[in-house]
């Protein structure tokens, strides 16, 4: 797999699901992060549970963990996965109105997780959207994107900033 | 409901799917938007398809399209629908390196469909990331927010930026 | 439909997914039960959520409530339908080790949703076993019946015990 | 993994799918049962396919066995898991108007097929139930529990009612 | 809508899945039909199922059931709808070593349901070949087609042979 | 397994997902392929992309795809498979209004993909019927058929015609 080509085309430009089939199967994990940024209010309540007791981010994490795992379904040409491990976390910025949240997801297989590090985020972010657009309509949600992935043939990646 | 309330919890704070028998089936639309910031020269090649033939966008799309009819198996709490329309469309930036998705899901139903708009985006936007991360991994998805909504009770909402 | 036949067959005894098409569509509910019997001691984790704060109870709501949405997928005859609400509700006996759990779906359709409701209490109740098995594998999940349905041609159906 | 924690939830107490890449792959086989119970001219009925011809008991199988392959959607923090065998036993109980459901499930993976097997049993026992639902509305499914384990660190369990 | 343009694109030949919001909801029905072709040893097998007992027409049956409400999963831009019925007929011709069959699908909405007959045919054959691979190869699953259609603006399409 | 069996019975004629577990993992490749006959404008009409911009065998190739990995959730009994690559090939006879469609899926696990490349191609099939069948509705999808497959201990198959 070259690094200056789309790989999930061929070579006259039709979509395929690649071949995997020769890689090693190889311990692999991939870190996404992404945000939804609201009202301060809006984050309040759903760190204030106690009170409320609604408690939105556990509703959220499990969306995330179930999106995590529906990847290949969609995603077109991703590879079906027997992940390992999903978690996902939390860190609220509560003076910025900002929820940021982490996907860490684990395979032992012949491609990356990178799709589904990145969907949970995703799926997660959507799903604190949902519970809370009674309240914030002009939530955005943003910044997705792979922090880090290692092993595979193609090796390390971190990001910078 | 409120305006004032996450309405995805009763009233001791356990999760529910609300009830929305009694609201009227109304024609409802929703109208979401994404981008995905990338390198310039990566987006030059997407929209580049003549010569390479792989049509990046037209993958992207159906991705979004089908995603917008899995929104009820993603979101926990979101009501199935009976969607009656679905379209993304595609605003490329190519001097910034930017690629705008914008979706358009319209229903004939008791409950809105922001987040089929928002679904839909966010998945075109990680099929998009799927085909290029051969050849640029430090792509970034932001900027998903619900630009308008109209039908139901609550009225019309139109996002001012 | 008679009352004393199996009305997901044909004459011949082939299953079919029987015509629904000539009933009105009607508000319609059904309220489920069922329970999981356990250690007491499992069954005071689970309440003391406060210390251990891993909320069994939370989890097993969602997987309850997207159950529902799923029945048609899982139960080969069942039709189609848009749940406008399913609630989950928890009713511990700890002093038996006993969890009760009741789940209550509606709709407006042309057919019941008292599946939609055994499904919803079954996968709550699964999902509850899954989270504590590592501590208790003997538990038993029981007693899964309709309570009551109201709507539809056949009218209202209320459990005596 | 220790004998006296849900092993759903981290430190925190916030569900994860636990990370089980560091398991070596075994042979692993999980064996559940449950029950429908019934009027027993329901039961009768289901029996004496020959007159009837509707073959509810195969019609239950099959939803038994498809949704034990659907148990990672179903169940949020189970793993996928590639399944090798599936198969489902009814041991009716005529006098008693109970029909017994055991469902055995095999997998060569690094976690155990214990919620397959009850999720199996679960949705065979709901398809009982849909398909004799319009003669009997009373029927109780029961007695959901693991009957034995095999395979993994954890060992053998093996139940002794 | 025109007769002579494809629908599925705009203008622009951008894949969408049109809108439907405006069509009056109308009962529609579609009748499909297809074939598979085989040994006349493989026909006679399926069809003695007095002797084999197993029953490959009473699984194949459920499998095209459960497909017809698959189909907006599976059809890109097919839209969902809420099927009233659906039923699948076998029509053995032992002496070609032919079976024939036979979806009827119906709906009361928007849009037309001959995409589902289509597909409940299709997964019919699939689940025949499936389960006879073992005996015989080299089946032929054919003459996939639209028998007719009624129901919608369109009005009756009723094939000639 | 016997050549002259159904496999996918136990002795007592019950259906059952067969114990692959024994088998060695190895690597597997089946090819199927399948037609879809129209009339000779239609099939002008979809390989004139250029002009008419909508392209039909884009979108109906991704539903092929996608369909090869739900195969498991469409055919009762088939094993869930990481399936490690799959592609669509389109074969058009204009002159004979005749499109083929050859499906190549590979794996590398305990049992076969010809189920896997057969649903691939019927699924492409259903996709090309529902985006041209507003202007042509007597099409016919037609042999589907496997056309070789390889790995395995029942060894390689190859269709002479």
């Amino acid at each position: 797999m070259s690094d200056n080509q789309f790989t999930h085309f061929d070579a006259e430009g039709k979509a395929i699901m690649v071949e995997v089939g020769d890689k090693a199967p190889t311990r692999r994990v991939a870190v996404a992060r992404g945000e939804v940024r609201m009202n301060e209010a809006t984050l309040t309540r759903i760190l204030d549970r106690g009170f409320e007791k609604g408690d939105v981010l556990a509703v959220a994490r499990i969306a995330g963990i179930m999106a995590a795992k529906k990847t290949p379904e969609l995603i077109p040409l991703c590879h079906p996965l027997l992940l390992t491990s999903v978690a996902i976390e939390f860190l609220p910025h509560p003076g910025e109105g900002r929820l940021e949240i982490e996907a860490t997801v684990k395979v032992a297989g012949q491609t990356g997780v990178e799709m589904e590090a990145l969907t949970a985020v995703a799926a997660t972010a959507l799903c604190v959207y949902d519970m809370c657009k009674a309240v914030d309509k002009a939530m955005v949600i943003g910044e997705i994107r792979l922090m880090e992935k290692h092993g595979g043939k193609s090796g390390s990646f971190i990001r910078n900033d």
